[in-house]
């Protein structure tokens, strides 16, 4: 994973002062290198009958949708308020400062889907968890949660201990 | 097309009252026909020698990754205000109503790179066409646009006549 770790690129400061970034697009310009992390996140999932993968906005979504494509399911998106326009469930949850929503589409989970939830970066987990409640809520089932890297200082694992988690990348 | 085009679902008064919204989550639902939309979208421009593909946040990151994925070359994302991390190049641009922001990394485009814009929706195509001046002013050549669906009524082509432009689907 090393060299994965070489298109990770360290913004210092970013948001916001003392906080080191991840950038992760210059992964993204990589298709070869794209395509093997995506292969790997999804790798302990490959025989677990997963139904659908979900990914959260927005860089969920490139993440989650080449994961979808390369298990051969659909991608279901988890969305900020007001953007999907069928009938919603909604969740709201704590960030480190303030609060946030999240939104999927009522008919996008059947009772009993077996889904894999995918975003880029693990950090505090908040997000991830919200959006396995939300999956569940709907009746479905999280059968893992991928990521590409995770900042383990920020002990996001904590958050997800339900569901088996993976990630590729640690910082 | 019309077997794609009933995966998308007419959804009225949505974000307004008048305005049918056309929802693409069914599609991204089923991986076979979402695969198949995906093809369809990058066939005209599979023999161009693109080099990347952009993708405007978030529904393009969708449609954008799976397009860069299946051309095998990378993706760059463009983004809303404050997202990116490290140096980027911004544009402002006029909507029906207010304006907005994309942004795009200083380093995601070389002089003479060629670069498929890909998004799911060509309405007014105000959004595409400042997309496409971003990537201009960084030295990229816009090889084509490729949308899914076209509004047009809307007459986005109309903001995109210097660029070979392909939408699968017409309203």
């Amino acid at each position: 994973m090393n060299t994965l770790k070489s298109k990770i690129r360290d913004i210092e400061n970013f948001p916001i002062a003392g906080v080191t970034f991840r950038d992760i697009t210059p992964l993204l310009a990589d298709h070869i290198l794209l395509q093997t992390a995506v292969q790997a996140m999804v790798k302990p999932f490959r025989e677990s009958s997963i139904t659908a993968v979900a990914g959260m906005e927005a860089r969920g979504f490139i993440f989650g949708s080449l994961a979808a494509s390369d298990l051969g399911v659909g991608f279901i998106p988890l969305r900020k308020p007001g953007k999907l326009p069928h009938q919603v469930k909604k969740i709201d949850y704590q960030l480190e400062y303030g609060s946030a929503t999240l939104e999927v589409h009522l008919d996008a989970i059947q009772a009993g889907d077996k889904i894999l939830l995918v975003d880029d970066v693990l950090a505090t987990g908040g997000t991830a968890r919200a959006s396995c409640q939300l999956v569940e809520q709907l009746g479905g089932v999280i059968v893992g949660c991928s990521f590409l890297l995770e900042i383990t200082a920020l002990n996001g694992r904590k958050q997800l201990t339900n569901y088996p988690l993976t990630s590729l990348i640690h910082y």
